[in-house]
């Protein structure tokens, strides 16, 4: 059985401006094991106070998995791992010459006898060793051999071979692991620098490797590390082989690895990005509509997720069509096609196609008149040093004007609860989600604000765009709270009332 | 010479939500051009009306590169792409049984006959016809080789093997490709669904195939295409392989589609994520300050970047004293062992650590005393419906009171706009980047600013962090401000004057 070694608390958390607080490294910690990985790499004591905190309250919480700290070949590292509780330590010692001439300025003889030694200490403080060769993809392959073969003798228990700048292919994993793994079990550790982690991972895997060292969304040094989630599903979809991973997490702890590092999940990540299962052009839209699998090679409920359709530029008739049944519109072919033109239109605009816009082309098409049930008069808001930010609003509400205040935590939050506390007699509806686009170059740039409303377990998406961040986000929210409040199970169209 | 078929004008802006204008797609396609692509595929005509006027543009702009669209066995989508202007189109066909029962609800005698006119056709209309495979990966490959074989023999010019939802290996690949390739010149077209498009595009590379086709970010449909950039980057630094790429445009490539497309770069995306060349780990940095080899597998300068050095929790003593020599800091052994300390400590409680946190702690720890040049006193911002968005500030500058106000393009614009024209007459701040992380979950999430100021050309980042946007802008820019105006050219440290 492939045995996953997850060094998203160590490597993952090494990726510059990440920095994990041991209560969240425990949340991961738990996560992690009860997805099912068999080690976790939780830390390196040597780094800081936090992190010994958090090896600390990992290695008492009891979980299934075997706990590991980082160490250098150094008394000191060891000592720490062991008093704060760990199992194992995974003991990284230089192995090129590269490494071992310029970065530690020592001679091979030297780096060996600091392995030997550290080994035999480490088993003497009564820790599992994994022994790992740094850089070993450009070291000597016959003195790597040789040092593996003696750490063994001093007592490691397994063996890791790191490919720490990602410069393996598979043809030389095929070459190099079949001789280490004939010495003890032996892990694999691979960077994504040159895009190859996952390939080499498998290579390694498949010629001898019993170990995968992996982070969650492949977070980690520089170009980050294998994914584990993709190697899951590489090895059960591609290889056929299975794992012991409880796959239908998989998409949370992603989320909650993303969450707590800040790192967001990329937009076209496999598995796990925002896109894996959004399909948007016509003829992949239709095509999964039909069958799921022309257009998809893992079903998403496998991992926790669920397919999404949405509306653009490249949409056909049979996506635009399906959204608008899920409105309760009812529309005749020539109907169709001009909503189909407009969306397209919309798209070609740059823009986003949200709930409130289709529906909107839909109203206009259609030609039912819709009094917007929210209008609004006039919305102030002021932020500053010694002030509690506070927004004022005036709607008139289903003819009726309504003008109130509130704070919040800064001008948008104080935004968004005037509106909901002014409409609260009327409706109960909450904000489910507020999202904002990275905002990048000035301080002039578009903002694009989208929101997720819910009413009576109804929910919208709507959509701001302005300069003003305050603006945006007003207008996302009239936009959607109007939507909401039109009576939700008239059908529409065709015959309009 | 192996040929690179650029798709992020098609399969790269079907990422749902992307749309690109026609001024956008042509600003892409010329730096593609510039760059060495073979073939540009400009978009699909029959998708909408911006989509020709961008397919016509560019085929007018005298271009280096092939353009090329990309079209169904549909006359008229044909009679679109030589209208417009195309050379060549990517006449795709679905080849598995899954795709022509379920999607086209045709049989494979159907699906071939449409194929074998549509070439025909093309070739008619003075094409250039590259015949693709859709989801020929699940294709029967007996199938497969007639049919291209016989629409070879109608005209086409070149072949393609669509791996449509990613389902490809390494091993598969090298078994499918080379009876394809032996037909005509051969394309490979990966989707990185389970990760491996990187890598069976490199597998069929080795088997035959001799052109790629790739994305720019590796953006596209659902977990997008093969990046180019870690294409060209493998083969030139994993296989020895030399192309026509001008790789020093590489990075300048990634940010212009990520700006243009809205798709953020991937923080650890290998080549052009934020964190490539970056370092933060004590022994990393370390090793890098001595030899940049032994954590870099690609110089960044090979690809139009640069390396950074990072401070945070993983810091080691070696990066914190080159950071503080370049700020003209001096210290003794053991005023750098409590700098590293505080700095580990802001590192601990999860903060990214500024120039101008750094420089805080220095001073602390030097007993500098730092009299901020600049204090505020009040700080007001306005926003609202029928409102200009204003600022007002009441600064001390120097001893001097100063209060002004602006107006701006939102009530953050006009915060900093106020902000650098209250110091105007003492000095000429610049804002060069202002940078917002994604805000995700709700309205009172914690809003990191990241400003980047310069005046006379030194360059200072500085950090604001609160529920606010506004005041955590203004926060960033008066720290940063105070920085940049303390007497640059002191030298700090062991004997403060």
């Amino acid at each position: 059985m492939i045995r996953f070694f997850d060094t998203t608390l160590r490597d993952g958390e090494q990726t510059p401006g990440v920095s994990l607080k041991p209560e969240q490294k425990l949340e991961i910690a738990a996560k992690l094991a009860s997805v099912g990985i068999d080690v976790i790499e939780a830390g390196s004591a040597a780094a800081s106070e936090g992190e010994r905190s958090a090896i600390r309250r990992i290695s008492e919480a009891g979980l299934s998995s075997e706990i590991c700290t980082y160490v250098r070949a150094l008394p000191g590292d060891i000592d720490l791992a062991a008093d704060f509780g760990a199992d194992s330590v995974h003991l990284v010692i230089p192995v090129s010459d590269l490494h071992i001439a310029k970065k530690m300025r020592k001679t091979r003889e030297q780096v060996a006898e600091m392995a030997f030694s550290a080994v035999t200490y480490a088993k003497e403080r009564g820790l599992i060793v994994e022994l790992s060769g740094e850089d070993a993809s450009r070291a000597d392959q016959v003195f790597l051999r040789e040092l593996f073969t003696e750490g063994v003798r001093c007592g490691a228990d397994r063996l890791c071979f790191c490919d720490t700048v990602g410069i393996l292919t598979p043809e030389k994993t095929a070459e190099f692991i079949p001789p280490l793994a004939a010495i003890a079990p032996l892990s694999i550790h691979c960077h994504d620098d040159l895009g190859m982690a996952l390939g080499n991972t498998l290579a390694a895997l498949k010629s001898g490797a019993t170990c995968a060292h992996a982070t969650v969304n492949g977070i980690g040094e520089r170009a980050g590390n294998t994914p584990y989630e993709e190697l899951v599903m590489a090895l059960e979809v591609l290889y056929g082989y299975k794992t012991r991973i409880r796959k239908e997490e998989i998409y949370h702890l992603a989320t909650l690895v993303s969450r707590l590092t800040g790192i967001p999940l990329p937009v076209n990540k496999a598995i796990v990005g925002e896109m894996a299962f959004t399909h948007e052009s016509g003829i992949h839209a239709h095509g999964v509509m039909r069958e799921p699998a022309t257009y998809e090679s893992v079903q998403p409920e496998t991992i926790g997720r669920k397919r999404r359709i949405v509306l653009g530029k490249h949409s056909g008739s049979a996506s635009v069509e399906a959204a608008l049944e899920e409105m309760h519109y009812s529309t005749d072919e020539n109907q169709l096609r001009e909503i189909v033109k407009r969306v397209k239109k919309l798209g070609d605009e740059g823009k986003r196609v949200s709930d409130t816009d289709l529906m909107a082309i839909a109203d206009a098409v259609l030609a039912i008149e819709c009094k917007p049930f929210i209008r609004m008069r006039q919305f102030t808001a002021v932020s500053g040093s010694s002030m509690i930010p506070t927004a004022s609003v005036t709607l008139v509400v289903n003819g009726q004007e309504i003008t109130g205040a509130a704070t919040g935590d800064g001008p948008v939050d104080a935004a968004m609860q005037v509106l909901r506390k002014s409409i609260a007699d009327v409706a109960d509806i909450r904000l489910e989600e507020y999202h904002v686009d990275a905002i990048s170059g000035g301080t002039d740039a578009l903002v694009e604000v989208t929101v997720r409303l819910s009413k009576d377990g109804k929910i919208i998406t709507s959509r701001g765009a302005r300069t003003d961040i305050i603006m945006a986000s007003v207008e996302a929210m009239i936009a959607g709270m109007n939507r909401l409040l039109r009576e939700e199970h008239e059908d529409r169209g065709k015959n309009p009332r």
